[in-house]
């Protein structure tokens, strides 16, 4: 077998990341960077026995001298126009279309289908998105893996050495920096065309988004609502952490809350200020899911949400004149209650979230595999979960499901639980505590599961006022109009 | 005084309907369309005492010629690229740069700002948003004119002349097709540069979503919570017409509830079928909330309750497979309960459209005048309102009126109604009913009045796996990292 060798353009924190895990998984790296301190901070800190394990070039056409033909070329860059100078340079360095180029950056998924079109039959362009973060490039990352078929072929040795692992229980194998690849499954996936891993990854922001929200929404129950104690809190969430909802983002959450302020020895969540940022990716997702006509409002509310935080003089000046509810004794759910509308709230926002992947594949006539995708996220990424074996579990199980709630296991855990999600929304609504993704999530849920919804009101109230017409249960391939202006009024079938 | 005189392109239905009320205001009409057609339709029925009122022309040199100059010319034609041609056209017809071209379609606000720097100094492009659809447009429209100031003034006789008009009670006052223009307030007004219009058209149909899906859950709730007939769902709408409800939307749920098939004699909303359709400008206002990150979650999920309805056949696979509460005696609200509710949701979903109007404005350097654009909104639209009333005189009492839920008089409203706002959607909760816009609604009230959020959680856990950072709440200014992964962890203040 002859040894893998590659390149990375870009030594950013992620490319040099990337390129040491790459090393450290038995490829040998060529490395490139128009900044000489990035070179050399790569090459020194590739450093094995005292030798780099880096070969640094000082321009594309050595670099393209210094790899075998067929080449494997990693970009690791900002997302937007300097991807395609790259690749325009590498041709005019004499790349050709035997070589594999491979973006890794935080591309918009669109900007990629379009660059494979584009570079066609002049160098295969394939596409990395990369998951994890900074130490999940490191040790063992997500990877959705998107080009031609064959180029995968030829790239998916060098990404399963580098992804993240999962053992027999779906759980992520631990690794270190400067270890071997470890044993167990890859969490690197070949998703299809190219953006087709970008999409996806974007989804896979999306979903944390609303996770994320989720877990702060249960948060502020416990703490605002049951009035426990941060160490109780923790407590609670660790306890979670045993059960189905076992994930990173409850293991953190426990962490996060047992820290105190190193200044002020306060808990230290107290002290940050309630002002969440955002980057883009899960806007993103909340846009693509409008445009696509796919419902999926625990997503988008958790967008909103953190926009609202955002407003925080405003708020403070709502806090003052904007009343709660006078009476504050309603009921409130029970800590086992909440772990049921937590739960309950997340099968939801995942439900939402492969629905999406599902209903964009059918718009571009892509064929997702929904039960690989979920096995390359449960470790290396943030929404890692054993959770997330059910989901692969559910959608290899009958390859035609159409959503993930019409799985027979998750409808009958929601039926199990049901009863805790109602009683703290409800409680949430009554006590003024605020609980838009809980909320979003059980009236997505109400309304999936409605037989009849009062939309059959709103087309006829469109009729009367637009003329847009209605089709009607008796005869649904129709579409009618009445004549409401008219004297006596009357039914016209259209078409 | 000289007479209006002025050109229509495109003799659509929209187009007919606007100068056919052009000519009934008093304005003399040259018209022009490609299809020989619907020119004649338009002549003849411009016939007044047998004397046709349009002069047809068959291309737009005559136009030109017939019309005086500094020329008004509207342009009635599908948003898109006709319009740049139709501008073009008339540049090479001999239109110059004191002729004004003003586009009354339904264009994407965006390209009208394109447009109008595009044609600067060769033609004066301005566009007018008409709300109120064919009706509206041959007796009383709502108009958003945009453009530069000094076109606005030479239009606004032609679009006063047209436009819907309120009396003193801000009710709209009625007219007939021939019927003059009728004494009372125009609903026109000049919103600010090209674009603008089209945006706070935009908008006022995101809110117009929401309305409407409001209004379904309240009769949702009558009817499948409280058990009501059809009939004394009726009345129920007919009664809350006459309070601070009253509106045309409520003023035709009512007449669309008492509306029988005329097949079999049943309701006809019991045989309209539940999946609801869209034309777009309600995701657009949903896209540009997230966009600007500017909270719309009931603008939104009216879009995706929309796009849920739409799932017919897997909503009816769903209702076979889920299960609802088990217990369905949770408590209902009161005829009464169920207004509040309607009311503060709605107050909530009018406060998130206007914000995003301020939103955009503060981004694109515009200055709208909220207030005017309330009022404009008060006849000729479908979300026509007394209501909207209140809406101005807010905004007129406070020029710096940052949100609408900071208003006195509508805080003071909520905190009179919010009981049984809290009621109807803890009772949707227990009781299964789908309730996503008064729930979203209520969330966002909480949080708005929310002076912490658990933001602060949120903020902890980014910091903790992508190195965000955050802010504290005891130097809002400075940006500090915790070191999460050595030990022992310090905070480091970057900047």
């Amino acid at each position: 077998m002859t040894k893998l060798m590659a390149g990375m353009i870009g030594l950013g924190v992620m490319g040099r990341n990337l390129a040491l895990n790459m090393a450290d998984s038995g490829c040998q790296m060529v490395v490139f960077d128009t900044d000489r301190q990035s070179v050399e901070r790569a090459v020194a800190e590739s450093a094995h026995d005292g030798q780099p394990r880096f070969r640094p070039v000082s321009d594309l056409v050595e670099m393209l001298a210094a790899l075998p033909s067929p080449r494997i070329i990693f970009l690791s860059v900002p997302a937007g126009s300097i991807v395609d100078q790259l690749c325009d340079d590498l041709l005019r360095a004499g790349a050709d279309k035997h070589d594999i180029v491979i973006d890794t950056g935080n591309s918009l998924w669109t900007d990629s289908v379009a660059r494979a079109q584009h570079y066609e039959g002049r160098l295969n362009f394939f596409t990395t998105a990369v998951s994890g973060g900074e130490m999940g490039a490191r040790t063992g990352p997500s990877l959705m893996a998107s080009g031609d078929f064959g180029s995968w072929q030829r790239v998916a040795p060098v990404l399963h050495g580098i992804a993240a692992r999962v053992d027999d229980q779906g759980r992520q194998v631990p690794r270190l920096p400067g270890q071997a690849t470890v044993a167990g499954e890859s969490c690197a996936t070949w998703t299809g065309p190219a953006g087709t891993g970008h999409y996806v990854k974007m989804v896979h922001n999306g979903i944390e988004y609303a996770d994320m929200q989720l877990i702060c929404e249960a948060y502020s129950q416990l703490r605002f609502g049951l009035g426990l104690s941060m160490d109780a809190v923790a407590e609670t969430f660790e306890r979670w952490n045993e059960g189905p909802l076992n994930s990173y983002l409850m293991e953190i959450t426990a962490e996060v809350l047992r820290q105190l302020d190193p200044d002020s020895g306060v808990p230290l969540v107290d002290v940050i200020l309630d002002s969440a940022g955002q980057k883009g990716t899960g806007m993103w997702t909340a846009v693509s899911s409008l445009e696509l006509g796919c419902p999926a409002p625990s997503l988008a509310g958790a967008v909103f949400a953190r926009s609202l935080s955002a407003r925080k003089s405003q708020r403070l000046e709502a806090a003052r004149l904007l009343q709660g509810p006078a009476d504050k004794t309603g009921p409130v759910p029970t800590v086992s209650e909440l772990e049921d509308a937590l739960y309950c709230g997340k099968i939801c926002a995942y439900a939402q979230g492969f629905d999406l992947m599902l209903t964009q594949a059918r718009q571009q006539g892509w064929t997702l595999d929904l039960a690989a995708i979920a096995r390359v996220w449960r470790a290396g990424c943030i929404i890692r979960a054993v959770f997330l074996n059910r989901i692969a579990a559910a959608f290899e199980a009958d390859q035609e499901l159409a959503h993930l709630l019409l799985d027979a296991d998750f409808s009958a855990e929601i039926a199990l639980r049901q009863k805790g999600w109602r009683q703290t929304v409800a409680s949430a609504a009554l006590n003024g505590i605020p609980a838009s993704g809980l909320s979003a999530s059980l009236a997505y849920y109400d309304g999936f599961r409605a037989g009849v919804l009062p939309a059959n009101l709103l087309q006829a109230q469109r009729d009367y006022f637009g003329a847009h017409g209605f089709r009607r249960v008796d005869e649904p391939l129709g579409e009618y109009h009445l004549e409401w202006h008219a004297t006596p009024r009357s039914l016209t079938r259209r078409h």
